[in-house]
C-alpha cells in the first residue's frame, strides 16, 4: 500500500490506470487494414513500446523486422495465405465436431471473413512486424520437459504485446498471427533471416478500415483466476 | 491517418499513448517486495487487464493461480530457491568466460543481489500469480520445427504483460520468473494443477520496499528492429 509521501505519484497512478485500462479493454484484433502509410515517428513509438519489453535475463533475445517493401510483404501474404485457408478448414470441421451451436457458428463466421479480408490482403498493410528470437541467447526452461516447450515466448511475446497496445494507442489496427510458421523455411529465405534465429509472430499493422478497435468480449477473472490451487474459484466468496 | 471525422478519438488516443509509455518504460522489474497484503479490488483489476489480452483463436487457454496461502507460497519459494542459486552460479560463469568488464560485472551482481532478496522472501510476498496453460486448447504452429518451440507462449505471455502493465499502474512491483519450470512436476503436485497443463510463468507481486519502479535501460528500436530484411538498420536513411 502507498504511504502517504506516495500520494502524489498514486494520484498520476490513477490516472494512468484508466488509460491502460481503456486501451487493454478495446485492443481487439483488427485484420481489415487500409494501404496507408504509417509515419516513421508513430512507427518509432511502437517499436520503442516493444524495447521497453521485459526479457529473461534482461538479453533482449529478439529482433523486430519492420517489412514495407511491396514485394517482400506480398512473399509473406502468398506464404501466409494457403495455410489460412487450411486453418480455416480445420477450424469449421473443430466446430462441427464440438456441436457448436448456431450463435457460436455465426460468430465463427464473422471472424473467418475478417482473416479471409487480411489473408487476401496482408500485402497491402503498409507495415507488417514479423518478431524473430535466437534461442542461443535464451535460458529456455521448460526446454527438456515432456510437454512441448512455451516459456522462449517469455522473452518475445512481451514485446509483442507491448507493440500492440501502442498500435491501439496510435489508432492502428493490428492482429498477432502464428501461422507462417508452418513455412517459417520459406519466410526465413526470403527476408534474410539467419538459420539459427526463430520466427515467433507476425503482427500486420495499419489504420483500420472501420471502426477498429472496439469493446471486446473474453472470460474474466470469474473464469480465469483460481484462488491457491488449481480449480478454485476467485475471489474465495 | 485518423480522418478529419475521428479528430476527437486522436486526442483522447494521444493522452492515452502518453500514460501507456510512462508506464511500460518504468516497468523495471521489482525484487524486493513488502509483505503488505492487496487489497481484493486492485488485484481485480490486475487479473481483468491479463484476461483482456488476446489469444490463438481466442480460445483464452491459460489460467492464473492466486497464490496466497503462506505454505503454498513457501512451498513455491522452496521449489524456486535452488533453482534460482544454481542459475546465479551459471550466469557467473558465463560472465567470466564472456570477459565482461567491471562495470558489467557490477551491474549483474546488483540485479543478483536483488534476485537472492527475492529467492530469500519469496514466500512472504503477498502474491504469488502462477500463470498455466493447456496446449491441448492451442494450436501451436511451431511445435513440429527442428527447433524449440516458442509459440505457445503466444498465448499466455501476452496476459502475462497485460497483468505486469496493471501491477505497473497499480503501483505493485512484479517480475516475471520461469526457473520454477525446472522442477515443474513438483509445482503442480502441490497446487494440484492437472497433468496435461503447463506452468508458464511465475510472478510474484507486491508493493515495492524501496523505490520500485523507475526508468529502465535496454537497447531501443536502433538495435533491435531491422528494415525488410534480417540486419539492415531501421529506420532506412
Amino acid at each position: 500500500m502507498p504511504t502517504t509521501d506516495d500520494h502524489g505519484d498514486r494520484d498520476i497512478d490513477v490516472e494512468e490506470g484508466h488509460a491502460l485500462y481503456e486501451l487493454m479493454s478495446t485492443l481487439r484484433a483488427v485484420r481489415r487494414l487500409r494501404p496507408d502509410p504509417i509515419p516513421d515517428d508513430v512507427l518509432a513509438r511502437v517499436l520503442q513500446a516493444a524495447c521497453w519489453a521485459p526479457t529473461g535475463g534482461n538479453t533482449q533475445p529478439w529482433r523486430v523486422l519492420v517489412v514495407t517493401d511491396p514485394e517482400l510483404k506480398e512473399g509473406v501474404a502468398e506464404i501466409y495465405r494457403p495455410e489460412w485457408e487450411r486453418y480455416v478448414d480445420f477450424a469449421r470441421k473443430r466446430s462441427v465436431a464440438a456441436g457448436l451451436d448456431a450463435a457460436a457458428r455465426a460468430a465463427q463466421e464473422r471472424t473467418i471473413a475478417a482473416g479471409d479480408h487480411l489473408a487476401a490482403h496482408m500485402g497491402e498493410a503498409p507495415v507488417l512486424l514479423l518478431f524473430v528470437a535466437d534461442p542461443a541467447r535464451m535460458a529456455i526452461t521448460d526446454a527438456k520437459l515432456d510437454r512441448v516447450s512455451m516459456v522462449g515466448g517469455a522473452s518475445v511475446d512481451t514485446a509483442v504485446q507491448n507493440a500492440m497496445l501502442a498500435c491501439r494507442a496510435e489508432g492502428l489496427g493490428c492482429t498477432l498471427t502464428t501461422l507462417h510458421c508452418h513455412r517459417e523455411d520459406e519466410v526465413k529465405a526470403l527476408l534474410d533471416i539467419p538459420d539459427s534465429w526463430a520466427t515467433v509472430a507476425l503482427v500486420p499493422i495499419g489504420y483500420p478500415k472501420g471502426r477498429g478497435h472496439g469493446p471486446i468480449t473474453r472470460q474474466g477473472p470469474e473464469t480465469m483466476a483460481y484462488s491457491d490451487r488449481f480449480g478454485r474459484s476467485w475471489p474465495v466468496s
